[in-house]
């Protein structure tokens, strides 16, 4: 690209982002304004991408982690050739439209994630960077370099100041992940005023204290500059490098370098003097016929650089078949595929806790998938979730699948999401249930982007006793099963533990499966095959007079219930419910059959909020559940002490039938 | 204490901490054993503190960021004259007791803050440390010192990697606040094993960057060198200080130095081994002669201390008497007393959104109440919550109460908590309702304390518009009614918003204010003293056949389907739901009377996930909710798109009457 068409280039990306957010009406143009020339140096020359195949595995990832400045993202990928219209463009942060308000990978061509809520990114791109590294470790042999590109982030000073980006980082640090690069942003400027009133750290020192390379690249508007920080970044190898760049929000704005300028469109006054400062004479979305000619030379570039990579693997096919064809077999997610159809036979049984059976399994589904990597934020023995012989990744052995992340949930879960992004892997992640709420932000991307990531959530209940209501999960039951997308699962033994792990890996979306600290009953009446509608009847009698509905640790106790009642006289149907997301998606006919209108009384036991059981249960149903917070004692003094005894779920379902009968 | 004495001491925290984990037969007597000295030397030598009256308001404060070492607290605390008897200790972590499996703050006496999340405390901590500096800043005058305390916080390896300690520890340099003293265990293990596997950042380097004053005191044996870094930092006015000090995990019990000491009881052997190490020989919880020495001169020190400073008090009556008294009024809550009988009355008119409703009453409140401190995650001017003329805090206008959080929800969340813990402010928060999901941990520490603060929350559900699913909330309305304690209020004007701040006001719990982006039509029916009851009947006619239940921004939309209904002869009730959390807690009557099992059409209208809603609706229910997450378009074409219209409302309510009817 020479100086002219460089130029050219900026000032496009200036114009039809402040034009999108124009037409739009809204949407944040200080960001597009200010960056716009790392923008064009990153696409223009830095990375590997290929407009014509922008999913190609081998390409360098683009994460705007700074998701609100998503018009200059689109008009970034406009101008590069993807295919990313001036209808697009025009039709920027409307329904339906390509270009929405915060990027949305799946929605528009070259969108490599999800972005919005800051910080998040920058630890997507950790995950990212991290399976390009098992991947080359795995694939890459002399002479047969198969895996080979860079991830690359963007983000501002906003996603600096939060908690997810330090933990990121620190593991980025950690992981001596040389082939991320970051870039910083720093415009002093916050929705709230000059970043003086709320980031005064020295965010370069930070960065170095976590294990970073750290280049201060000076003023955004110095490409050259930029082009040698970015080239010393790529050949640094033994960390990942952040690069400081200082941009001026809203440049060439009539707000430029204030709050104002970050989230409020330019106006009709404000445009034509931007177009003035541009010296921008086009309309519309019509670029100049310098940026036209840069465009086909950029699917051109794109498309040499994807021949070149596929003659790396024809090559790579002669001397090292066998390493070609299992990375397509990674690539393809077929190993997960597979493991799905056969790993409910392989359910353990007898009597143990859901934790012990998820570990199991877990360590079931790494014998049959390589491609299987994860780990937990320091809680892996209690999580069950220490897969014995699996090699941990260091940056000495990065060919390792397991991974400590450390007590960092956060980074955790949107890290997973990154490994998921990059493709070619199946991930998990584990930590108590309770702290869940810690990635809560991280889980709802995964859900949104769709990602078929696994979350391992255990001590799942006022069961775990002792440790008390910080550590016992009372409402996340409840806030997970309300999250779009996301599938949760509460296994009351090994059986239904596998059908949850085989929707898992049928992908397309998150899961978390929730497990029990504590021992449970063997189940000789589960299935795993019924369990997969996410509820069904797992007892039943003649003409029963109420339903007792119950997931995980609260099953046993309805069976025993049920049996106590039959010999009162009362005959009732139990219904396992292990995963109320895939129940709710069942047909209404099937809905019936398990919860048929005809049994009146319907009891909810679960040791969690009764939120969730109200559709169910219905306005004058039962709800033996949690209605507060618990406390620290031994978990079976708890578990009686909150009802959940088949005494008292007997004694609470007859009182209901009695008094149903009486009317 | 006299070199014997402090070795008595130790010797005692440690042995008194073993055996209460023995006892229990669970509970965690790593750090305890690792860390003995540093609290020997914090609460014998170094802090101010009054056993016979552990809430003082000018003690120094303590907060065991690290709570999973509990046992460690609970023996310092006996042995310092606090109200934690020998029996106490016995029953630690068991039903009822003082001694809970994690500090708990009003469980136990001398227990500042409840703590067991890791990161949390460290924020909690920067909270309170804060809330000193405004008070100082506003009571403190030459010859006239009123508030003159230290925050020390006591955190550990996994604390340290949690983001929420990075972005409290980034404020707390920023805001220069040198009362703060965190003492860094840095015992080198975690769980999973050696913290090289997840911890290679440096630490101090990272403190120094954020603005830190860094010491390093090398060994926790050495109590010398501890005591001289302790005397540093207070010392040190200009920065928070953290002092690193290196333990040995489970000093003195036969895996001493492993992670398998950390949370399992030491066993019969074990606690032999530790005995002969210790060359203890007394039975039980019983110590030294010269620890119950020590214990009698704890308690005179602490009254001394609290004489001395009360005799400064009755020093500044004489010569500021306006100073006192303010002070008075400020502790004692009479503020928000006050403000919370007379705010109803100014409860803004008018069509506007609710988040300008909330903007508003909060300047009123503002205006009746001096000790009202809060900001927001960089969006106050979104939120509303800039409140015109509120002096900001900085180092150098540390009287300020306005906070700028930067972007930084979690720590924000912990801190406005620490600000409550210190107690004479009322504090509250601000930041989009969706990134609620980020400060979800904290949230649900500050409804586990019952502190009363006030979570400002605007852009409530797909009115939010062009920003997209990132920014829409859907599922966050349900989390939250789910989480015990918390209640949430999604008002539907001023009157209703009034309604929420009186609440929050009365005290003993924390308040979320769920506030509309859009505007909304002024609605004359709404009554803020019937909206105190979280549920209310808004609209009614003859023999209604249907009930709309509704919240917010979906109220107004069930009023006008209800004149649709009326002119096709269909008589409904209308439902205001400003608080669920609320009218669960009525009684049985009130509910029935607002909802009449006589009324068998029932409507539930929020653009929420439907999941709330189960109980009131029921199995037959007609939920008008957000099922899955909404998307990048204009708030208008949403609503619509969703079905939030008084037309399909009056639809979905007539095919339901209309079929039921049929029945």
């Amino acid at each position: 690209m020479n100086e002219l068409t460089e130029k050219d280039v900026i000032r496009s990306i200036r114009m039809l982002s402040a034009r999108q957010v124009e037409s739009a009406k809204s949407g944040h143009p200080g960001t597009p304004l200010g960056a716009a020339p790392v923008m064009a140096e990153l696409y223009g020359n830095a990375m590997n991408v290929v407009p014509t195949d922008p999913d190609f595995y081998d390409r360098d990832r683009f994460v705007l982690s700074s998701g609100h400045a998503s018009a200059m993202l689109y008009a970034t990928l406009h101008i590069c050739g993807f295919d990313v219209t001036e209808k697009d463009l025009s039709e920027f942060r409307q329904a339906g439209s390509r270009t929405p308000g915060h990027p949305e990978r799946g929605v528009t061509p070259g969108v490599d994630c999800s972005t919005g809520p800051l910080g998040q990114g920058v630890a997507n791109a950790v995950g990212m960077a991290l399976a390009e590294r098992i991947m080359e470790a795995r694939f890459n042999r002399p002479g047969c370099t198969l895996v080979d590109h860079y991830t690359y982030a963007f983000c501002g000073d906003g996603c600096m100041m939060e908690g997810i980006e330090n933990e990121a980082a620190s593991l980025a640090g950690l992981w001596k992940l040389g082939r991320l690069i970051v870039i910083y942003d720093s415009n002093g400027i916050t929705i709230e005023g000059d970043t003086h009133i709320s980031l005064t750290e020295d965010v370069a020192e930070r960065h170095k204290a976590l294990g970073w390379h750290v280049i201060r690249a000076g003023s955004a508007e110095n490409t050259e500059t930029l082009a040698a920080a970015i080239a010393e970044a790529k050949a640094e190898d033994g960390r990942p490098s952040l690069i400081i760049v200082s941009s001026r929000i809203g440049y060439g704005a009539p707000n430029e370098g204030t709050s104002a300028v970050h989230g409020t469109p330019l106006g009709k006054e404000g445009m034509k003097f931007l177009a003035d400062k541009l010296e921008w004479t086009l309309d519309g979305f019509d670029v100049p016929q310098s940026v036209k000619a840069f465009k086909r030379e950029m699917i051109k570039k794109g498309e040499a650089y994807m021949a070149e990579r596929k003659s790396r693997i024809s090559e790579a096919e002669r001397n090292h078949p066998e390493s070609v064809a299992e990375l397509r077999k990674y690539l393809s997610g077929e190993y997960a595929r597979d493991a799905a159809r056969c790993i409910a036979e392989r359910a353990p049984l007898g009597s143990d806790s859901t934790r012990s059976h998820m570990g199991k399994l877990l360590a079931e589904l790494d014998k049959l998938m390589p491609d299987l990597v994860g780990g937990s934020a320091d809680l892996a023995p209690s999580n069950c979730t220490l897969i014995a012989g699996k090699k941990y990744y260091s940056p000495q052995t990065s060919d390792g699948g397991a991974i400590h992340f450390g007590v960092r949930e956060h980074a955790m879960a949107a890290i997973v999401s990154g490994i998921a992004l990059h493709g070619g892997f199946t991930a998990f992640c584990s930590t108590f249930f309770v702290f869940s709420d810690y990635m809560k932000y991280a889980m709802r991307m995964s859900a949104l982007m769709k990602l078929p990531v696994m979350y391992l959530l255990t001590h799942d209940s006022i069961g775990v006793g002792e440790d008390g209501p910080t550590h016992q999960p009372v409402e996340q039951l409840a806030g997970l099963r309300a999250m779009p997308r996301m599938y949760v699962f509460r296994p009351c033994d090994g059986k239904e533990t596998a059908a949850a792990f085989a929707f898992a890996l049928t992908g397309g979306a998150p899961v978390a499966i929730v497990a029990s600290r504590q021992k449970l009953p063997e189940c000789e009446l589960t299935d795993s095959a019924k369990a997969a509608r996410g509820a069904y009847v797992l007892y039943d009698s003649e003409k029963p007079s109420a339903v007792l509905m119950s997931s995980g640790s609260e099953v046993g106790p309805c069976l025993d219930a049920a049996k106590l009642l039959a010999a009162r006289g009362i005959n009732v149907r139990v219904v396992s419910v292990p995963c109320m997301d895939l129940f709710a998606e069942q047909s209404e006919e099937y809905k019936k059959s398990v919860l048929p209108s005809g049994i009146r009384v319907r009891v909810a036991v679960e040791a969690g909020s009764r939120q969730c059981w109200g559709e169910y249960a219905g306005t004058d149903g039962v709800y033996i559940c949690m209605d507060g917070f618990g406390e620290s004692a031994p978990a079976g003094i708890l578990m009686e002490k909150y009802g959940f005894t088949a005494e008292n779920i007997a004694d609470k379902t007859e009182l209901a039938v009695r008094s149903r009968n009486n009317k």
